[in-house]
């Protein structure tokens, strides 16, 4: 039997209720706190996080899940390029933003990892909005709790550094060190496209690679293109559970001026949307959109492109979820 | 018997929760559809009305409300100068926006009286955030219903012009020339304050004078100050039911720039504050603040002003509301 | 004999007069009301359309007209790729801007169909400057009055929509569905390219590929290539009249964020010249360039886009009307 | 008899035509080239100057006319505090910008005072909008050809530095020291108003003091009021010929930050406006508004603060040259 | 024998190099690290603090320091009120700025602290330029190691809150309460000015109090006037050593929008100006300027703003410095 | 025997000094005035030219300098793509900015070939920032005052114009033009890459290819692709000394937009990047990177293409002096 979306679950239409109009939540969702009494419906939460305390440079993604709520307003339900629409795969919800404490890092990381265990256990598929690249590392360890993931991770750099100031281990630059450190990430099944940018010494990739992580950079992407690429990446992961992190700065800063450690360089966003296209049927378990930093954008332009990215993973992630139960399908374009 | 608020209708604070953080309702309220199980115990409403199909210049006030829900997580609870605290006096949640047409400007009215007679029929005083000031019309049309009231009236302009463009009766420069003429205002109940900026030829001053409206031109509110002239406002709306109209083009470009008339010249941030603690006591049945622009503030300073300005509004109109069934009260409570 | 401008129509050089200074026309051409004494010997017309009622999100086109002049006054006068001189082809003026009512969205699609049906008699060939994308409506009703004419439209969206809020007919997402509806475009002879972004429910598309609108998807775009896609274009509309239509948001938000409603994965400025190259020869009658939102672009950036793509479409217009006289021509004159 | 301006001489009104509608000229005047027919019967002119190649330290009043002339399409034609309507008293024209060469600084002083010295000849009363304060230099050449004129000066500079960078003479903290040596200023009759900000060594003041120049720090200005100030500044310049140079630094930057040298501690707008309107009566034959640099003011605030104060300015003097051949007047507030 | 500042530690002028060249030093000082061999000889060291690890909503007071750098560059020597040459009195350097860590918060504390005990023990009074107002706390620790000093506070927030967040102590809202509590500051020698914005409960107010602080509101401000307040804070804080703690957002937000936490309703610059001026002779021994965050001011101005209060207050510095070894002097006015 | 460069003379870690931190030299190297006692160890000097007298339209190019260095302190140590670590190769340092005068064009032309003279005679490769691009006539004046040299010149527009303004021959479109004339270019050995935008006539295209110089417009670069056009540039330029000039205005506008004259249809950061790199083993003596307008790019991101394209650079021109007593190298990717 197909399962069906409930229309409680569904977003508000910009032919009803004009885009500007109304308090805004991720895609115009409905939103559940922990405790509502339809949460034990939800199959894909989106979750803000916003904290910033582990950026080493430039401030601000604190600010991301609320400018990333507001355009969101602007995303319709169906994807033109391969008619996915998530909403009708899944019940989707949006859950708010996890607890944080701008005056403790620690702690806030505790909190983070204590609000995801509660979504997970709820059998809830996160879709986090950062927030700085941190957030992804207590987000994994509540979701790799039992037993190392696969990633997928797009970005301008690794964040595989061992530390920065003498010896602090948790910054922006860290999360995916610690996360094969604590056995939260398989790393022969991790996957990094897009790394650019001057590097101190070459240390994070050393590491990365006799780790077994799989780093393209992105001159291999450009001379490979996409198709090859994700061939490789999916092979890499496999069929095993994986996440998807996105950093913003994997885009070219003239596509995404609004983040704290820009690379110039970079994909478009037609570039982007192609890779994500290209993950559809793999088994995704979660997914983050991170480092979108609203002060240094005076456009917006980056929150739009954020929530547009966030929309294609969406699509990628519903059909893993629905598959679940459905199993394979294919989309109705 | 004191009448107490409940807490479920308080504000979150920044002590708890970060301002950056969370879903942005009005003054972190909660948010209540007219539905709602406790929308019967909710006695202060805010309401966004995201509209400015009336504005003849410079658009951009239908972005108005939300941007004032972004910036109001960052109002605190307890007015310093009174020591009112409006939420602790009457329950107040957030009621979301208005319902409306950017496709028609006439169906908008229309829309917008209907939800603000449900609110008025619920017994909700109303705080509304605009959105232009073409707003006021179908607000005063569901409040003054059954008889005019008055209004005390800040604004760079009278918004007493007859019509614009060959007769069209409708634009933001022309609502209380309508609700004057719609019985919905008692004109010799009627002052506006802080009238400035150049002329087309003054017949709005002229007639608004022949109808029994005072109007404080800005030199005059500069000559008398703030307390003669509201000592002089007070006597002229006397006890009966009165509105308030904040325009933000009250107050200078300088601490006001994203609005779409702005007229240099204006009084400080600080005076009009002070005016309207000065109306403290007044009847207040309802209130707005229009013409905030985002799109034309790149600071979003404006904003800021504009929720700043609501606060004292609402500490004004909750003592009103409070007053009703308690008596007068002393503040500093 | 071969046709030859007149000084008088031609644009004022940088090396003279500096480009910030003097009052800015179109391209720096002379400004001439229909009332001229030189009316008649214009062949091309530019002609602005501050207009914005039709938007149903974020407002701002009405202020486009102006800032194109701004930004025109950089423009030189000869394509360096293809080598056409358009002013040295025809004689170009700038008419002023079409009469319009901001508080009247049906009274000012009759003003500038008015306006354009004066121009039409005076055997100009307009290209218009928006406004929304509902300025094309009044300007079809005036240019195809006669008979439905071809269309070559690039754009993000079909702008084939029924209607908005609950059955209303005009909007900026619905310009060309009521042409073909009245007649205007022969929908055999129209092709849209670049079309793309999140999708309500897709039934605009498929209402137009049932009317026999050719909708090039942006990924079809991009795989079959601009030689390919233009090949296909210009069988479609043949050698009957055909109108252009310009959405600035066709280009990518990358390169174009001051527009309304932007869709990331579009094509760069470079794509949108070739494509734009590659209609020369084409039998065009008119042209317009719209949905330039100058207060959502904080560097101005969009506004020397859109009068960049102005002047490209300038050069297949001047060769269409000189053509007609003259007969083909070699470029490179 | 009275003398009236001929409507052909009068702004275009928003109440027809909408503010954002139509190429930008001052105030919406008709614009006259200096061999337009009926370039006599113009008595005030208003007159761009796009030059800034005087400024010391940040560039862009060049691109000051400009933006003024977008802005000044927001101004309506009566003076709410005083009545006057200056477009009622005399013929008003915009006659565009004076010429100028950005590559060569002393070329450039020629070509304007060329420029001003047609205007003069023709009788026409120039009121300009700069550009840099050098400009004032060569319009006073031409408007003080004769004999020495008074000055208002509204400014936080004294702008009578001797030279800068090892001895030129000619940049925008020069002119009125060059105006005084050349005899074009008497400085008995000059008074400036406003003065503040941080000191090299204070020659500057030394000079002008021992030259007779009246100089009014921006404490004095606090300290006394803008009555007294204004007495003692109208007794200065007397009956004679008298010309009012406005620097919009005069104002504080939180009012015009768009300026390349901001002082902070200024005054506010109203306090501007105060000032001009009690210059009413006195003998003034030409002004200047200068300093406005639109590459500084995101907002643009400084430019409608600019046209504002140019507005101000007009009255004055279109009184001062309607009382000329009417003898004087009384507002007909 | 009076002393003289060497030429040294004198400041490039802006008639010999533009203001806009060389490397940006504060107030265009020599740069001496604390190992230099003239450092011996400085007097007044300003200093950076690039931190903000202690903000609780919106982040960027770390990019303080060199944005005042950059501006500072357009400070002349002179103080046009008062006469005073601050570079003349004392010899003045840029000492960089202290070392942080941006991953911890405590350490980055120490680190200050250390940095500051050098400074002091050089016997180098400090001038620092935040970051965010926890600065002030490892300043004073180091500064008042001896005994408790008195403080003048210029500030929106009385920064005497006691914990956030469930219990953490150190916060930009919390620096004096430690100070007091840590035995830095002496209660009843400390005057806070300029209080005002919506409070959480008034505890942090009332404990400021109940310890001896003087707290002076924004309305008693405005109601008393700056002479009779400042008379009331030399008293307060009498002969002994003396800090001043400067918060730019003192000052309203419509002259410093680039701060994290502002509050409508405050004094102009020029009363910000006035005030630190009637501090002259008062026995200051160290200052900062405090909250300037560059990325929520598109213009720039409170970057301007900032060193020009930074220059008021280092001429009372500089006076209270020069008075040690030279007895009271007249400022050469 | 390996040259290598001393520790002195590298750039702070980011991992040691947070990127806001410490005054902005270019790359965080030290700044070393011309006197300095290591001034003779130093290979590659970073030099500021801080001067847009030669701008035709939109200035600002003499605020690059400063931003260029605040944004340079983002830069790492190592070219990701290649392996160069331009530091370890050669002895780099900040030499300030060249001396200029904005009041005197020839003065200052006179003033920067005089700064680099002295550079020049210290044996130091200079790699130059703008500044427009007129800074190159003076640097080529000194850098090729015995020999013609060739030039590879990444470029919008040819700067090959005779004169603007009735004869004016040193504006930023002339620079190479005199250069030619003057023999310190070999035509036949300089080549121009991405020509593009609209052309007055044509005429500098022609004068440059009658002189032998090679110029590659756009759309030849786009259809033949990097590694052609560079093995051709290599070929033209041979293996003399050769110069590399880089306006910003050579990348697209959407990467670009605070350049003065920008043009659409331009290459991607990642094409620039590309392009450089393929200069690797060109015997390069000098470079610049010019017209960075930080007044025209709000969100700063020219700033920071700006000095990625200077990293580019550096690495091509270490690799080149580092080759003179060397040998040619392998770079250690």
């Amino acid at each position: 039997m197909i399962h069906s979306s409930d229309e409680f679950f569904h977003p508000v239409s910009g032919m009803e209720v004009p885009r500007f109009a109304g308090i805004p939540t991720f895609m115009r969702l409905p939103n559940l706190g922990l405790d509502h009494q339809r949460i034990n419906e939800v199959e894909m939460g989106i979750i803000g996080v916003p904290w910033d305390a582990g950026t080493t440079n430039r401030p601000g993604p604190r600010h991301g899940p609320r400018q990333l709520r507001d355009y969101s307003t602007m995303i319709r339900r169906i994807n033109p390029a391969t008619g996915i629409d998530p909403f009708a795969l899944v019940n989707c919800a949006d859950l708010g933003d996890a607890d944080i404490n701008p005056a403790d890092l620690l702690d806030s990381m505790q909190r983070i990892e204590d609000f995801y265990n509660k979504v997970i256990a709820l059998g809830i598929a996160p879709m986090s909005a950062g927030g700085d690249h941190l957030i992804s590392l207590p987000v994994l360890r509540a979701l790799a709790k039992d037993h190392p993931i696969g990633m997928i991770h797009f970005d301008a750099h690794t964040d595989l550094y061992d530390s920065y100031f003498d010896g602090y281990k948790y910054t922006h630059g860290t999360p995916f060190r610690r996360a094969i450190e604590e056995g939260l990430l398989d790393p022969e099944r991790v996957v990094q496209i897009g790394i650019r940018g001057t590097m101190y010494d070459g240390e994070d990739i050393e590491w990365g690679r006799s780790q077994g992580v799989t780093i393209i950079p992105i001159e291999e992407y450009f001379a490979r293109g996409a198709k090859d690429v994700m061939a490789a990446a999916r092979n890499i992961v496999g069929d095993g559970d994986t996440y998807c992190s996105f950093d913003i700065d994997f885009i070219d800063p003239a596509y995404a001026p609004g983040t704290g450690t820009p690379e110039i360089g970079g994909p478009t966003s037609f570039q982007a949307q192609e890779l994500i296209r290209l993950m559809d049927g793999i088994n995704l378990v979660g997914a983050d959109l991170v480092e979108v930093s609203p002060p240094f954008d005076p456009s917006g332009g980056t929150g739009w492109l954020g929530v547009s990215i966030m929309f294609e993973i969406m699509c990628v992630l519903a059909r893993s979820i629905s598959a679940k139960w459905k199993g394979p399908q294919v989309a109705n374009s």
